[in-house]
């Protein structure tokens, strides 16, 4: 498997302060599991090698202005979770996308995102089609909620998913276990960074790890 | 036919200064069709109104960052259309909204949107179900290309669509007309603003003038 | 622009008896346009010669049970058209591909279409986007009611887009003719069917008659 | 909690032999799971019910043309499984429904269903807006593949979702027990069958137990 770069995106999700930095409002839900695995490093490692491979960086952060005017009166679920917790107000501090990975020239910022699959609420797919785009690979928050929902949804589009499984965290080690071993290899190749990384502009091979009914 | 305020929304789309206001990239092109109906009038006090009965207003503006960097090399079509005349590109003036309109607290501005149907690349589907909203108005540019657009989708989305005839401007007299006599009646209700707003809350009757296969 | 087979399909919006044949539930709406451009005619020479030339065929027919029990009870616009006309009942002879269309080995049929854009209610997109198809012309019924969404709909998912101007028709010619010379353009390359076939494997050359906002 | 049964669907995903049924393809890999849950028989019992109470029975199987000529040549991941296991070939023993769950008068069959979410290549959510129906639960097979996806995509479209997990199978009792436990109440109430059919009509009361960012 060859990566041209001009058909790859490595895409940012919810690299925000609510989640990155000490501080922010869900910061404490995912610290265990960021720590253990040093997913925000190794994800500011793999945006610098990949854009100087010539892949578009995209990032995908989620906001709502303040009250969740845009959300419904009474939400369940993990948006109950968001409201209750205060979190991803627009133009707050743990709304602003973590200095270490903020956008440079020439990224693109995805606007819209409300819902937790990054290809729902935003113009992801317009711009991944317009700009040709076929290989997907996906980083960030959560593991199992917002890149698992983002996986499923550019597997059913076509795309060619990879899944950085080394630069994704969730709120507890077991749900990132779990939804790495048993439900990426369904909808997309779960690889290291650093693998990934080398494939763009086809330096390195890739072992088709993605699974069908077997365990 | 009785609206619910609750379930009603009025969306404005792409009332920015390249199409509103002399001066703007593409004012020329509409300000024919705009001039013979006042459609800015009318959308201002409809706006108006419709806050005022209760019913969510929704913006739609688009935008693009400097260089268009959203869209491939090569666009054709209405959106190379867009790139020609360098209109609506981000923190510019001809991207924000004509001041008459700009948003109060409590409206809506949708985000995201790069395509011409505001379904494709925005929110506005997650805004629309997250708040319940059944009923959907739509006014701005152009008749028959984004209003179009986004009517078709509308109703495929199984929402209950309304059209403001007095609200929507076009390229050409005689685009405008044809939208509005021939494809409006398919897609959606079409109607004049004044017998929509007033028929929020269920002050007034509205004649279905929606058509099928006859002429 | 050189078209490669494996990345281009051909179309085939509803031609089934209810609009091709005479007896069909509503043939009579469109006979007269049918007639003047030879449409059915230059459809079944443009598919045999795609399929020759290596494209993919796609049919995309509308049907509903008896009953109608997939809408709700009030359809209102074209909807309800398709009711009150009684057409595209499942299993119907007005519902079955017009003979001289029907599916060769090889040919794909879209599953799922209730309502008028290809794309919104079927398993259109999942399967261009499988089999990596790019370039999408298309042909039908309506000229600007489901031809017309459907082309909206595919410029806005990135596809580049042909129209068969020569194998479309509508209930009435100047519908046909409006769409044709207004909004086909801002959407697609309108394209009559021998240029396009012409160019599939790259023997001929198409010039963009694509539109921006100039009329 | 109230359910209007107007406004209430049950979703059988892929309830056919090739999964519920000895010989069936995919059989050996849930049956497991099914007996210690008793899935069939709960599901039998669940649509019985709610199809009396007034809801409307959705099926959604999945389905392939001998070949599987909608898919691109190589396709990975979940999808390469089912070829691999040539399984849901249309016309097939194993792609029928199961006979204990054979569609009813009145009941709904979504076409098209090509990928994993029951959504994102079909009808499903054409019907079940032009119904006006709000709430939507969901069953059968995988836990964490179709049913996962489908649940995933309902939450973000709006819906009131539910999951009966007694209704629901996987290929491994530690993936089923995971999605249940982890990822199912952050996009649905999970509720056992008996307790969501007896809240439609309002006759029962549902507790919540969607969540958010506490485990």
């Amino acid at each position: 498997m060859i990566l041209n770069p001009d058909e790859t995106a490595l895409v940012l999700i919810e690299f925000q302060n609510d989640f990155t930095t000490d501080g922010g409002a869900l910061h404490g839900a995912v610290s265990d599991v960021m720590e253990r695995s040093g997913m925000l490093a190794n994800a500011i490692t793999a945006v610098d090698q990949a854009r100087q491979a010539g892949a578009t960086i995209i990032h995908a952060p989620i906001s709502f202005t303040k009250g969740y005017g845009e959300l419904g009166a009474n939400p369940y679920g993990i948006l109950a979770g968001v409201v209750a917790s205060n979190a991803f107000v627009k133009g707050s501090w743990g709304a602003e996308i973590v200095a270490d990975l903020a956008p440079a020239a020439g990224d693109i910022v995805v606007e819209g995102k409300r819902g937790l699959d990054a290809f729902m609420s935003t113009n992801l797919d317009f711009i991944l089609r317009a700009k040709g785009i076929r290989n997907v690979a996906l980083s960030g928050f959560l593991t199992n909620c917002c890149v698992e929902s983002t996986m499923r949804t550019a597997y059913e589009k076509g795309f060619n998913v990879f899944t950085l499984t080394d630069c994704v965290a969730a709120t507890s080690q077991e749900e990132h276990d779990n939804a790495i071993a048993k439900d990426y290899p369904m909808f997309s190749h779960p690889v290291v960074s650093k693998e990934f990384v080398a494939t763009i502009g086809g330096e390195a091979k890739l072992t088709d790890s993605s699974r069908g009914y077997t365990t």
